[in-house]
């Protein structure tokens, strides 16, 4: 089953994906929320409501048209890896890693599928990074990695989009990783049941501008998702809503002969398969 | 004014400090959001609504015996500042950073003034760091130094518990700095109208069962507090309620010889002067 939330008006409304329409799940179901992290948190069964909200003539409206928020649009925490592919560390000339290379982003970074990623005034190295996105369904601490799985709710694409001058002013790359708007998330969150189990042998590409910058496979991570999930509950509780972008593999713009750098007016595609197309164009940001 | 938030029940309840007692504000001034981070966005003047509350005989209980939360019990970013004074770079073997080592503490590693933080099952290497934290009043975004200080709605103590094998198992911090509840922030939010400005000038002290670990002044921090926003918001958006972790002086434990690190039992103590006195016990964490 596959989720969205839409923006109507300031609000965030959690809809279900029915072909060309979508249906507001809380309209149709009212007792589930209309936040998906606190439909979640509230150990709501989306996938049994979203069931009940296709059954349902209320709440629909097209899916062109409709605007998006980012799958989840305030995650308690959105964690990230870095370098979790081979050949992505070997072309960002790093060992491989030993251990995730975990950090942060804040929400002010976080980005809707279809929306514009400003370019910020004070960088041009604006690159790209196609990542499989995994949102917890429940809370998790010392989960072992044969359990973790049970963990996850659904995958989405994400666009770890990375501002690299920022990112490696000093060794801690958060700053250049919490730009406002460059962490696309979306379009739709794929529930965990309709993909392979941990979203393992699933292709994943970037394209700029129709171009293929971008073309792996979720099976050469060098962390799954379960080994993931297990590491970070070693330490610290994952919660319902949370979001973990699993890492990029080779073909980042940076690592390009010459780089090649986004710019005002480019297209930047992420595509999973059976997770989605998630689209954003490039702008400078706003003076 | 100082203030606190809270805990009722499951509800996080926002009051202003009378002496020895709490009056919270909601009940006295019920247009004022229960929480803090609601109020400030909702851009509600809090010290003249604590003002109101203050006259008033309703909502009033002991400060002694209420169960603070951190004082803002979710704030949409935490952003640490690492290697911020001299002394502590030194010590930690680094050169004088040519720009801050930001990183970002997710919610579920925040603590409150009098809770016990626990001393993770992984690791012994369990350690204090005395820090000054700004908590933001108003969004800013490219906000130039001189104007960084109408951002700041007030001070806290805040005590950096870092797990330093997991922080040094790859270069990014992230991971040693996001055990669950080892961030304390308390336990008072005290305005900026009380401090001097940009809380420059103030002693630092961390103290360990009662022995002084830092012990060091505020004014010398590398980036000042103005300074620190203007980079930050070079970059991203500060949101009301966002927190800011200024960094730690020299002093805390993997730099001593042997290093100290803390244990089940311990008492930490951070005092910055007219911010206040933030109190901490060690447990092991639960089996």
């Amino acid at each position: 089953m596959k989720f969205v939330t839409y923006r109507n008006g300031k609000e965030n409304r959690l809809a279900v994906v029915d072909g060309d329409q979508i249906v507001d799940i809380n309209r149709a179901v009212p007792e589930v929320p209309a936040d998906v992290r606190a439909a979640l948190a509230d150990g709501v069964d989306l996938v049994a409501a979203g069931r009940r909200a296709l059954d349902s003539t209320a709440g629909r409206r097209p899916l062109a048209g409709a605007a998006l928020a980012p799958v989840v649009p305030e995650p308690g925490k959105t964690v990230c890896l870095g370098l979790n592919y081979y050949d992505h560390a070997a072309e960002s000339g790093r060992e491989k890693p030993v251990y995730p290379w975990f950090f942060l982003r804040g929400t002010t970074s976080l980005l809707a599928h279809g929306e514009a990623s400003p370019r910020p005034r004070v960088s041009e190295k604006f690159d790209y990074e196609a990542e499989l996105a995994v949102v917890i369904g429940k809370r998790a601490r010392h989960v072992r990695r044969e359990d973790a799985l049970d963990y996850v709710f659904g995958y989405a694409c994400f666009n770890d989009i990375s501002v690299r001058d920022y990112q490696k002013r000093t060794p801690q790359w958060t700053i250049g990783k919490n730009f406002d708007r460059t962490g696309a998330l979306g379009p739709v969150l794929v529930s965990a049941d309709e993909l392979p189990a941990g979203g393992v042998g699933l292709s994943i590409q970037s394209r700029l501008n129709g171009q293929v910058m971008q073309d792996a496979n979720t099976k050469d991570m060098i962390w799954d998702v379960a080994e993931t999930i297990a590491l970070l509950t070693e330490c610290l509780t994952l919660e319902p809503g949370d979001v973990i972008a699993m890492g990029t593999p080779a073909g980042v713009g940076q690592s390009r002969t010459p780089p090649v750098w986004m710019k005002a007016g480019d297209t930047i595609e992420v595509e999973i398969e059976g997770v989605g197309l998630l689209v954003n164009t490039i702008e400078d940001e706003q003076p």
